[in-house]
């Protein structure tokens, strides 16, 4: 028995928001001081960072359960198994579902128990849960549903990321231009033959780094107590091409599989400057320089979608939806992640 | 090797609120009409119901994190563990950390992130993950624990409850009374001897039932936006009391005990008048009627605190804390659980 993915999916919002359309922001600093600069010359330098050009944005209708199920239903589709043998319902998120000009998050019921009720799923031997672990939520669903198929406690598991963090961000921050909506999910199964996860590693960092990300009010001063995702970008950037790369190594070394043996790399879509030093670093620690195009980048035209990043981009690979980037059977990829909590974790996967 | 309840805690908010606080309450049927009934028979037929005399609050300084951590420290001492060893914090909550006044949920970083934080662990193996399932998402979170252990990703786990629903309710809702404050935690560890989960079971009910609970507006008309928490209290009780006996049953079958070996029964601290429906339907499904005191209930002084009621429960019982009632070496007891999603659970644990 091994545990292999057997079907994606990923749904891209519809709405494109081209960076000029932050050129009338009323940025400020932390401290709700302007910022020095003219917007054209912030978001210069943000693009030079981050790669972002443009991202995604869900229309106002729709919700992050509402996303997370136009993913799921492409994943079931792709993996050509009957909704009704699924054990586990696994989604990662954030945030709930936030209606659009709401500030509220709404949880209740679990938004896997809505994505499996708009799935018209009777069996109630299939399990839907929640589970929040910063942006590495839908690869630690990934190392959850391995849990519960080693266990004996599932066959097939569907396990989604999905945020619409466009309805979280404060237009005063200049990070705002980061965050992205989106969703992706994947089927995990045992099977005989196909796919198979060789190992995964998973760290939380608190004791300094709990709050690198959090949530916290406005920069303009007179702003209401409404509360929008919060970064210390530098302090992040620094934590990530220390920890990462190491954690990655770790799980890599675990394996079996070596260093040459890893044909791409799909990275958390953060910002492309950091993913770069991630997987340069990662290269480093054996001495080796990062192999061209080994790290399928959607962040240009998607921006920073938190859960759903990964399951999006390796489903865009995977179907040939990314240019000049392709997978083959037998190939090693690397899933990696880091986020929220702080959270970082690494799935080696043969396709 | 076997999977024990090695320690638990409990933390009962300091504030009791009886129910002649709600006396002046402006109750409100759920179209915005006048309750025909004065509040003093409302209340009095609340209590017949639920049984529900008075229930706890926290303090407005303390958030669900913060309680969180309040019966995980006591956990942590009575399993007599080095907190440094823990291999993962699963927390179950189902709204995040409302601050007093507030309504917005916040959870970034995840509430097991801020509690691994406050515990001022340092080791990053030990992975901290929020889990939304509703009520029964403590017992959900000791499951989770034993598929861990079970498939050699864990030797040891702390499982916790929290809820503050007090900053959740609806004023003019009756069943605004029946909500509470409240946290429990219990470390859960391969051993080779002493305690032992002998099964468990899991459903999540969605076709019709998703939505039984849910996050709603205010019933008086002219309130704002808000959400608060909401029920379908009589399609719940239909639905519990129909379903719950049933997953009992099928699990106690999986376990391998019978019936008789029945000590106690730890149900879900949801409503009185349901649970005994449970319980004795659970029996009447064995021929038998319910045996006295199989069903301890702390309902009375604590109200209904969600995915904190049973671990506060056992926690009481275990050390004697609840009068006339007490468990021994190689009891057999049940947790069963119900709430929102719908979810239900039950675990058989041989104490």
């Amino acid at each position: 028995m091994q545990i292999a993915i057997t079907g994606t999916g990923c749904y891209i919002p519809s709405i494109t928001i081209p960076n000029d359309d932050f050129a009338a922001n009323n940025f400020l600093n932390s401290d709700g001081t302007p910022i020095q600069h003219e917007n054209r010359l912030v978001i210069e330098k943000f693009k030079a960072i981050t790669g972002i050009g443009e991202r995604r944005y869900v229309e106002p209708h729709l919700n992050t359960s509402d996303i997370a199920l136009l993913a799921a239903e492409k994943a079931l589709t792709d993996a050509n198994i009957d909704k009704e043998e699924l054990d586990y319902i696994i989604l990662a998120h954030n945030f709930g579902d936030v209606s659009s000009g709401q500030s509220q998050s709404d949880t209740i019921p679990s938004l896997a128990s809505r994505v499996k009720h708009l799935l018209r799923i009777h069996n109630p031997k299939c399990i839907a849960y929640d589970l929040l672990f910063g942006c590495p939520g839908w690869v630690e669903g990934v190392i959850q549903a391995c849990a519960f198929i080693k266990s004996g406690m599932a066959t097939k598991c569907l396990v989604i990321g999905a945020e619409t963090l466009s309805r979280v961000t404060d237009p005063h921050d200049r990070d705002s231009m980061i965050y992205s909506d989106g969703a992706g999910a994947a089927v995990i199964e045992a099977v005989e033959n196909g796919g198979k996860i060789l190992s995964h590693a998973t760290r939380t960092f608190t004791y300094e780094e709990a709050y690198f990300l959090f949530y916290g009010t406005s920069y303009r001063p007179t702003a209401k107590n409404t509360k929008y995702i919060k970064m210390y970008g530098r302090k992040i950037y620094e934590f990530a091409i220390t920890n990462v790369p190491k954690a990655m190594k770790e799980c890599l070394n675990e394996s079996g599989a070596g260093i040459e043996d890893v044909k791409k790399i799909f990275i958390h879509q953060a910002n492309e400057k950091m993913d770069e030093a991630i997987v340069s670093r990662f290269y480093g620690l054996y001495d080796r320089s990062m192999p061209k195009d080994v790290m399928p980048m959607n962040i240009h035209k998607m921006g920073n979608s938190s859960v759903a990043t990964i399951p999006t981009l390796f489903d865009m690979v995977r179907k040939g939806n990314l240019k000049n980037q392709s997978i083959e059977k037998e190939d090693v990829v690397i899933f990696a992640s880091v986020g929220a909590g702080m959270n970082i974790n690494a799935v080696i996967y043969k396709v």
